[in-house]
């Protein structure tokens, strides 16, 4: 099983929409090869109980699949009554990718909520929903910056994601679910602008990995980083310019 | 406030495309003016436990609305534990409303599910999920035959639904999200494609309605069901002529 | 199978006896043939939080059937831990329909709850319930004029409802649960006292129906719900001459 | 605060009336001053997983209060989602009791479920839901035996409950809601007709008990569930002689 | 199956250790056989809604079992979302058990939660949750006492529980797994350390029992109480001498 | 905030008891530093559904802290009803790590369970479960094999687990509660007694990470596995030497 569609080191092709709902503050709809997921955000002016009263924002997100974004049909969470254990694990690895690039402070007490729905499952939905959730909250940001609502711009940095693996002792980028269920190991690579980490989970699906393997993975997902951040400053266009031109982060 | 993007007895403007889901037998999205739907039919080789044995096949729906396809963001369903009345009102009348013109026994022992997931919502979810189900539904079926699995094509009549309603005592058709918060009465119509009745849900939002106004929504209706019909047609093409050619309902 | 208790267009004996309960502000115990319901009618004074700081009241409703209102027994609600579909859809039908009557600005920042619960069933308990729910809140509402709580009376005409089908091609007026069960057409009309419809939910359980079937229904739904108001007005006696007698409604 | 309606050893007036339910196979209901619970019991042929295939069957019980049964309206259960504590207890109180007088093996692999659904409540919802229960079991167990299905009958004793407890340091038998909301101390006493217990559950509300306090408590408990007994026995009629003639107990 | 471990009216070993967490306010390790409880109680400066603003204190406790507790794995209530019937009967025992010697004046508006949480179960998990748990309890209450934050002490008497039962018509007392299994009657006594009653809650599992047979379990559990306390008091030092030194109860 | 109570490479002082519950076919208590975890491994002689047939087995785990495991007092997810995303997370981790040293098909068709259960948090309960969990593991297996069960011995490497993180600039390794709240970096490594890698998790909690940083982390986290396997093989005696000793892993 030699990947034939693109080398390993390379991505799928990308497609990244803005403005495709007429009521979020900020919509994308983003494809990775046949990956495609909904990021729409929402800005509330209000704040988790826990944070009131201390003039700082908060970013979080929630995601989901469409019973049918799979090869076969999934149930639906709300007819089971709880999430699962993938979802909540993802919504959570979103959210907080988000935030660190995020100055709470400049947002202002304020939620911004992105919902990553994934409407077909080609592998990578987590990671396509970092990187398409990065723009609709810019989009959102932006909005609020034309209203004339914030201090100073609060995204610090871009921000964007990949996943690598090996598969068959080849360490691959960006994985098709056919890859990735025949990958040995997966990891999740989550980047900044300026080259640095935010996240980072791999693991060992069908036997552990060396450091060796482990610095190959992060070469590849670097790669994949940059060209995803690629694809974000041209769907921004002029408004890219502004991202972590401020005292927290610098732009790549 | 009266219409001034159409007539009263004018539809808005709709689109349907099909085969837009690489994994269900049958897919569709559909656009009704702003309000959009993504219908997702899934073949299951298996009944309902209390159906099992029978030889005959069994139709159901499921809807969902993503969290933001309405102005303000709603929580999602899954995250409350629970699916709300509304919800469940509307994908029982989904579900009764295609199954009301299927052979359950042509079918065979097998499910059709057909998902509706609001994208965006700008009045008429239901019916506009009502004729969007209808077709995805179609091509699951069509699918079924091209295998050869069907002693005799299931399908026994056209189906597509409309919203009418009384705003301000004009009776309108297909009845946007600002028109339907108005309306005085407000009603749901499905029918055939021979012009009977499958379904009438009429609700005096506001005041009691009479006899007369009923027959004036009643026959809105009815000229809004056949356009959506033309359009449903269009979007089958040449499989559209298989439908109703058997002894239990007849082609409009 | 014709029907051999009563013509087509008789309802069953129906019997209506009020202040069941010692505590309730309003109560009634509703018999229509085999079909028993108790109706308890709760006045809290405050409103749902939407509501709150507008001076207007709100009027709700609950439905439940005891796990051996039927030929088997049913799994309580409380056990599975959610409510079905059906009861959903009911309880928030007889809610909208008691709605429709009440002039909420004249009951003022108070909720009115009406807990419809099926003791025995025999088809009809929906419409049955609104019959009884109706009684059960006007004795409430009689309670607070007493009180000197309220500015003006705040029904503004009667309400009840029957259900209507079409069994074995014949359209039948108030359908026992066997007739229910062989009805190709199932519909419950919910109207006022002035004759006008405040909701109208027809179904082709088992094929469509026409609109000439459409028009049998409606003219034995009128005939039925007339000879429930007979019956309400009986049970509420002098008070009965209070509803509708201002702007808004007016009285059959 | 002195108890007025009675003395201090009697029971209020007791009304027990049978087969009140068309489709129940035992159905019961009963009044004890104005505590009103409906007792419906429900034969089904079959036992639960952890009882399959031992030819013993199965006896259970739920216990359920309409929302307006009190002063002030609870919400339903089926709407929070869950049963709460008390619920839990008095259910599985019942059960067990009903159980303790039941021959499993002579009943067969079945289950008899009573369901007591609390119409109106007045102190004493528990021990009343036990007499009344044990009367719609008998009626169940009657049935299947007219129907030669039983090998031996399998009521082996009479069972009935009352509260007895301390008010103002007086020992108070069966206790009305007001008196019971002030008792000190709070006891539920279940008994055969035998004269032995089946359950004790005494509680120091507000303060501990003595020994002496418990003696004249269990004296009470004695006497008023005789009376219970006498009730259940006019009410079983000729067919309460059966209870008890086998080699596990002895009738009173 | 005699007795051989001890002799029918001796309680097992009993170890108590104190202050075996670093966050609780007071924290308890009890064993009673292979018996294993943790006890913590924690103080929050806030009671339930329903008693704010009285200034009066709360007590509650919650019981839970690990999973493996027991011979063979359970499944976590917390993986089933929702409590069992067991596990709210007991919570609300000890917590009712314990407030019973609280004078909640005393203890001021604030709450003590006291967690009881089984690791190994050998019989008599809810009583010996209640001796422990009083002891945590007092340790809580001795901090806000030294933080002076009590107007006075607010514990008004010493507090313990031992099951009796009757085995193969014995009576024992402080029954082992094993024995408790096979018992005919089972019974929970709590008492003070004057020797009154809190709650007893006796069940003839296997057949009823006769007042003989309950005056023998009184006298088993009054033994068995009394030799609990002494392991209190010695665990709680010279701080066991200021329970009870007030008006309301009298220290054994 | 410099670590005073040892080196930044340094773990703390661990304990490691085994055998510490009667029912359990492996238990450990585990401690690290404040940190105390209960680990309980069950064998069923059963696997999940999906996995019927197959002929291999299955392990899983269970991750809970008591309510006071914490400075404050947390809410049991019982209670809640449902498990957090936290929860599910770690119990999700601790699995996928134990399974990556198991041959399934040498265990056969049984599920081995491992409960880990939190009694006092002080930082890394994640890591610390791990390793505490694969010695109860272990010892469950060793039951296997001594009842000639097993074909052969199914665990083949060692595997334990150290948090490491980067607080103030400094690269730490075993972080305490506080020194975790205060980390800028925080990472969570499982390695094999190989020194491969089965699991990483580094998020960059307050800012992004450089891959010197990364690096610098794995380095120590290296060394932290180490000694954890040290006390692992110490506790597991003459039996450490059977795992690995065939042909999937090797033993470092």
């Amino acid at each position: 099983m030699s990947r034939n569609d693109r080398k390993p080191d390379e991505i799928r092709p990308v497609k990244l929409e803005i403005n495709t709902n007429k009521y979020a503050e900020g919509s994308v709809v983003i494809e990775v090869g046949d990956t495609k997921v909904i990021c729409n955000a929402t800005v509330e002016e209000k704040v988790p109980p826990f944070m009131k009263g201390q003039g700082r924002g908060w970013v979080t997100a929630e995601y989901s699949m469409l019973p049918r974004a799979t090869h076969t049909r999934n149930i639906r969470e709300s007819a089971k009554g709880k999430l699962g254990g993938r979802t909540m694990e993802i919504q959570r690895l979103i959210a907080r990718a988000l935030r660190s690039v995020v100055d709470l402070q400049a947002l202002g007490e304020r939620t911004i909520t992105v919902d990553c729905d994934v409407i077909q499952a080609d592998g990578g939905t987590r990671t396509t929903s970092i990187t398409g959730a990065f723009v609709a909250m810019c989009l959102a940001v932006n909005k609020l910056e034309e209203q004339g609502k914030l201090k100073r711009y609060p995204i610090t940095n871009f921000l964007a994601s990949v996943s690598v693996g090996v598969v068959e002792n080849e360490a691959l980028l960006d994985l098709r679910y056919d890859e990735d269920s025949n990958a040995a190991v997966d990891m999740n690579v989550v980047m900044t602008g300026s080259g640095e980490f935010v996240e980072l989970q791999g693991t060992g699906e069908d036997r552990p990995f060396s450091r060796a393997e482990l610095n190959q993975m992060l070469e590849l997902g670097e790669i994949g980083v940059q060209q995803m951040i690629s694809v974000q400053k041209q769907a921004l266009g002029a408004n890219a310019l502004k991202i972590g031109n401020h005292e927290i982060g610098g732009l790549a």
